[in-house]
């Protein structure tokens, strides 16, 4: 999975019919600081995330494994919402903090 | 999934059975300003999408999950075309104004 | 799908007894103009292609979803020989008078 | 699979259902000398590993082969506690020696 | 499949339990002149590889196409020893000749 803050959506009215009532949200990458790496992609959502919120998505078949896009033309999914994370024992984003 | 412009069209009379009547799109791939990246790619067309126009494609074993694609040798597939998107609350692309 | 050129062969006479049979070609990936990219990648041939061919290929489980291919340990497989391809409404490729 | 130091975890209560009692492991790559690449990766955890040891995580539909990932959105796993490796005859990582 | 040279091993002893038996390789991946690329990876053996030998590997699920990894955790696997290659024209790699 990859760290990613929420940054915006995409509204396409005209696609697979699967794909009818998924969100999408438009995801910055972050590094293991929280910092951009300047990666992005367009993930379905399948814990409600919203605008600002650090997350995780799965990418590929992983992101065909929850009840939101099963069987559907989807390869990112945000599957969580972040609470913190911590690296060599430091608390390096805690949700609420640095939002 | 990867926001992209479609900018083309390829033709391949001699291939794999499966593909007979599938269309094939060549995508630049786009960042969150809608300028494009440098990367691009060849998908199927699952959603009648034509050149000039704004779409997301879904890579891997997702870009079989569609009707067009089911079972067949194709690993990026156009799932939708894009409306609009904004970011941190910008509209930065718009169907109609920004083609 | 990624647009290549066909420059090589490999010749494996050890390996997974599965993949008896199949023909390897080395592939330099070609941008949208046509020019090589830097990117390489043995693929199976599903289709007969040959050296000096533009060809198509499918990574990953796709690449498994011909008859040559099949539950083989392969992952990526040229799938179509390109005719001719156009970028923004200019012919970038065309069989015979590029090669 | 890649090599990876476990350097912190990351907590996420609000997630896929699925995803509840894994734990998720922030790793940093490092190459054959043991040096840190600059990629990084969250994992689930499928082995009991602890910050500081080395170890090889498994990325794609392969992340779902372990029973506690199986059907699961996760596109990453840490399958292995690296003992040692040896690169052209070289001994170039010991547990305990180089932790 | 991308070409790559068998550099070393890695042992891990405490591992998804699947994985025993499985022998781990680290491969450094080479071009098509046969020049490393700074790229590599661990891959499970299919083939009886050694140290020094120049190999084919697969990725991904088609890593786990073989009797060796099926339905393991693994996400590269060696499935072809190189006896040589060739691009346009010129014999690039012999066994025997250029190990």
């Amino acid at each position: 999975m990859i760290l990613a803050k929420v940054v915006g959506t995409v509204v396409a009215s005209q696609k697979e019919s699967s794909m009818d009532g998924l969100k999408f949200l438009t995801l910055q990458q972050v590094d293991l600081e929280g910092k951009a790496t300047g990666g992005f992609v367009v993930a379905a959502d399948a814990v409600g995330a919203g605008v600002g919120e650090m997350v995780l998505y799965a990418s590929g078949s992983s992101a065909r494994q929850t009840k939101a896009t099963e069987n559907r033309p989807c390869d990112a999914v945000v599957m969580a919402i972040v609470d913190n994370w911590e690296t060599d024992g430091t608390l390096k984003y805690k949700k609420g903090r640095d939002d």
